[in-house]
């Protein structure tokens, strides 16, 4: 298989696992002094984790959970902001300016911030109360920090065994996962790209809902229009009713996330929908994929986690096909704007 | 001027404008009892209308306000909803399904509703405290009620001037700006539909940020998909640079928005980007337009009315140049999905 290394991103998925007890400290600690509302701070794919993760607090936890696009914030604020929030962020590099210009001003209030940081040393790490360094995973690190407070607030009894099967079997898990996608992923792609030969601007439609929603815009957008240069369109699957579904025709490519969270139903509208008027759709749709040692209770908490894996695949297989190395950026850093 | 019938248009406006005396005494009212949060519920363009209303509070009051696609809250629910909500929602038809079961479940609380329905005697006018019935500029009906309360909250000293300039110039200031819009429209509109003989699957990009957002969302999803079934993608300014921005070449064909509110400063630095690499892109500058007896330090509030007026403008060309009458749907309510 190409690009993956098993136990290497074994072991990527049980380190950040490990985290977990530095997580619990700094969570229970800022729990005991008090938060009204906690705020996750982003930008691109990192706000997309945000507003996921929003979506996940939403329907579970009666704290308020906001998500700032880091950038909007140095510009407009946000008077609802108090001395008791608990601030969020993660970061890959540590250097992004809009992030480090709103922690900046983050530290200006008494606000607590936990900080994930990617790469040690950089500016970023030093602008929390408290920063983990390990890479990848940032869906994970949040969820830690999110599932620590439902528990503490009392939305979340069944915490401990929840992780105790997450620490024992997750990291196996997601990657059988990969290895399961594989096959069709490598399919998949070799037809698409042969496609996009005649097809070179036709967008591709990514839909997915509420806690998925934030994967399918960043998978849109971060992975395959940033790393890939290929058209998308994402769009949440409630919202695909409200307009985009009078673009869709019968040779139109969209692929459609079913998960496993309560808002499942709104997916699989748009999966009663899609084969009544286009036949160039692809359907993933997590209950295809086993995870061994989890309860079945618990999938719809991390389903995003396989959707993700099944899009691991693809897009290795699409970076071979395109002949387009992920890492390469037109634009991006390369010039000042 | 095709599509324009000036002295509808302000009476239009200037009706909208009327409904502010009741939209003050049901303020009033909510407020003197208490409200902890206010929730804007809405599907596709309402929706959207709520996420600008909601970028519109953010720097400029402390209440929370929360924003609910009604599809999803149906599904997730939320757990900071409490009965002390003031709850608003906007609707044309009165039938949308998603928000009358949203509505339904909101009247099971004590949470207090505002509803403005287009169409008296629908549905939705029986799911609310206090209905208003007034046929479109959703916004402002939404705005008259938000800068209400952040005057009550002691957010908005000029409410009053504010106001009173509206209600003097407003009207005749947004058919004005149609007018002045409408050659460069047609222009536009013609090399656009020309261009796309060639160019048929090529989405078109707009771009705004902040309390512009809500507007180029629905002007892509709701306008040009939904009504004109042009393939199209959005995506804030801030955003943009996170992604976005890779797939911008010589040829593609982006229309950004400056306004004049404070996130002007993301949206500019897209302006000095985009003429780097691209050469087809179209810049709607609010600045351009004038709003005779308006304050300048009052536009940023209300420059979105006047990206709309331009859109009104270069939809209606569209529509005569593509020969697709904007009533059509190929699938919305055409069949049961």
């Amino acid at each position: 298989m190409i690009k993956f290394n098993e136990a290497e991103l074994r072991e990527n998925y049980q380190g950040t696992l490990a985290l977990r007890p530095g997580i619990e400290a700094a969570v229970d600690k800022f729990y005991e002094e008090g938060f009204d509302s906690i705020w996750i701070f982003g930008t691109g794919g990192t706000w997309a984790t945000g507003v996921q993760a929003e979506y996940y607090m939403r329907g579970k936890c009666s704290i308020p959970v906001y998500v700032e696009q880091a950038g909007e914030f140095n510009v407009t604020g946000n008077k609802r902001l108090t001395d008791n929030a608990l601030v969020l962020f993660t970061t890959v590099t540590g250097t992004t300016g809009e992030l480090i210009t709103a922690m900046e001003t983050i530290r200006k209030t008494k606000a607590k911030v936990i900080g994930f940081v990617d790469e040690p040393g950089t500016p970023l790490t030093k602008l929390c109360d408290v920063c983990f360094s390990w890479p990848h995973n940032s869906q994970i690190k949040f969820w830690m920090v999110l599932d620590r407070i439902q528990y503490l607030h009392g939305d979340f009894p069944d915490y401990d065994k929840f992780y105790a099967q997450l620490d024992a079997h997750l990291a196996q898990g997601l990657c059988d996962i990969e290895k399961q996608a594989d096959e069709f992923a490598h399919e998949w792609a070799k037809k698409k790209v042969e496609w996009m030969k005649e097809n070179k601007d036709m967008p591709h439609y990514f839909i997915g809902a509420g806690p998925a929603w934030g994967n399918t815009y960043s998978t849109a957008m971060c992975y395959w229009e940033e790393m890939l240069w290929i058209r998308t369109k994402s769009i949440s699957a409630p919202e695909f009713f409200h307009g985009t579904l009078e673009i869709i025709e019968k040779d139109t490519p969209v692929t459609l996330y079913l998960t496993e969270d309560e808002q499942r139903p709104l997916e699989e509208r748009v999966a009663r929908f899609l084969p009544r008027v286009c036949e160039r759709y692809t359907i993933i749709d997590t209950k295809d994929y086993k995870l061994e040692g989890i309860d079945e209770e618990y999938r719809g908490r991390i389903s995003h986690l396989i959707t993700r894996c099944v899009n691991n695949r693809i897009e290795a297989h699409l970076e071979v096909e395109t002949r387009h190395p992920m890492e390469i950026r037109r634009y991006y850093r390369q010039f000042p704007y």
